[in-house]
């Protein structure tokens, strides 16, 4: 039951209120890969980098079984680049530079080795670009899960509504769900955009969580109240590849199975977010994921009896 | 194991994106008496009204066990008045008229027979309004809750800490546990403001939930995801008052029977948002209650197996 990750593989420059970094690995599915690989492998990577993308990153993703297959290495241009800064309350930022660079002429191919994969991680990226993924399936695989944000709602609605039709599960944060639906409630948001394709939703809070919508029913997975959040950039991404890790290992794409799969991704964004860039999600063990695991079920649950 | 339910009983006037209202009976002490009943009775009612407040809304808290020696009424003064204005987001208000009223010369007197009361709910008030009500009783019941709001912290922070070395329980929501603390984030700040006197942090945080601080442990209770949310006002007191009128039936101050309590009192301020003032407070049964508490397990309940 392998899965493929389509997203970037870039350069971040992240300036916090804890710090700031020179130019670090970044990119959703290099977030995406290395939070899944705790989970399921391989992983069939779809990217594009450009010559000065560190090839000890490369050994390191291969080395925890991450195919490289459908990753393309453009010799003449620079990886993609994304630089920003966290305002105080870590919840949003701004963007200070985008240059696509490689992303320009991102045209994924899929590898045929890739065609049996079952599972399928688009992370957010020109809605085109997801489609051509999409079509270029011969089967259609058991699950697509797709991220996407507010940019390409307004600027390729037309085209973000045709990927929406193709996929199971929509990613966004609470501002883009509002956004995609016209809805200030959530609830009523999710009732709009579970009608316009996607058969789960769920809508990340950052600090404040994430909710699953399915049909008329609704699960609420917590953040981990942490110390500090040092670098939220890649949390989004951990989360995705925790939670389609999980389902791809377990097989199972039941709504019970989702709400675990979500504590699992929230678990991994827990992680993301300790370090700059990915670094973190590079040293944990099973163990350290098994005990914050534990710590969830300790933050949610409760006791009622009920006559 | 009777409680004290000391706090405003007013009139509130309440714009809201969903409409507007005229002069309707509000008031700390109301809802949490409202709510509270639903658990436990008698509740012993400690609060100041004037001529106008209505016999009805007596009459009815007098049907529901509440009982009103404690509450004196000025024959010569109007009742406290708040008028406020919501923003679309629910989250933030601006006040638009605060009429003290009675509440200039609110100073309670216990009478004798509420001294057997083994549980406290110091509504949000001035802190030496709070500490009179504490020095009052002859012996130290078995929990005191306490309510106050950012207004004090920067009027009356002395008086505020005293109180705070006398009480069990601290309500406050994110911005006012920021305040109090001086840090930022919420796992630091609740460090900070359990040296201060309380053994135990809630922190509100509207329709993100809530968070319980004990020692180093933490439980979240979420908000129930709701279609619309009609009036906030007095969901914080709702809250309050489902939470301490769980602890007092059930007589059980643990850690774990606080988690159970905080998702009570998320329940009632569940059903307090759904109309203007407490009238959706009044019309529920026991069958609403555990239809909902029903709903929150099934909101956040996630299998997980650890190996």
């Amino acid at each position: 039951m392998s899965l493929i990750v389509v997203g970037t593989m870039a350069f971040d420059a992240i300036e916090t209120p804890f710090g700031k970094t020179d130019q670090i690995v970044g990119g959703s599915a290099t977030y995406a890969a290395y939070a899944a690989s705790n989970f399921i492998q391989p992983i069939n990577q779809v990217s594009i980098i450009g010559y000065d993308f560190p090839k000890e990153e490369i050994h390191q993703l291969i080395s925890r079984g991450v195919v490289m297959d459908g990753v393309e290495m453009k010799k003449d241009k620079k990886s993609f680049f994304w630089s920003g800064r966290y305002h105080a309350d870590m919840n949003t930022r701004d963007t200070l530079v985008t240059d696509l660079n490689v992303l320009a002429d991102f045209h994924p191919q899929l590898p045929d080795s890739y065609q049996d994969s079952q599972f399928i991680m688009l992370g957010n990226l020109q809605p085109t670009v997801q489609m051509s993924v999409i079509k270029q399936l011969k089967n259609r695989p058991k699950l697509i899960v797709m991220d996407t944000m507010n940019f390409w709602m307004e600027s390729a609605m037309p085209d973000l509504e045709n990927v929406l039709r193709q996929v199971d599960v929509l990613l966004v944060n609470d501002a883009e769900a509002r956004q995609l639906s016209g809805q200030y409630s959530l609830v009523k948001a999710a009732r709009t955009i579970l009608t316009m394709g996607p058969k789960f939703l769920i809508v990340k809070k950052g600090e404040h969580g994430a909710l699953l919508f399915h049909h008329d029913k609704v699960f609420f997975a917590p953040a981990l109240p942490l110390e500090d959040v040092f670098d939220p950039t890649g949390a989004g991404d951990s989360f995705a590849g925790g939670f389609i890790g999980h389902l791809a290992k377990t097989k199972d794409i039941s709504f019970e199975n989702m709400k675990t799969a979500i504590i699992v991704g929230s678990v991994m964004a827990s992680f993301c977010v300790e370090k700059f860039g990915p670094s973190r999600l590079k040293e944990i063990t099973k163990a350290d994921i098994d005990k914050r695991l534990h710590q969830f079920r300790e933050l949610v649950n409760f006791d009622i009896e009920l006559s």
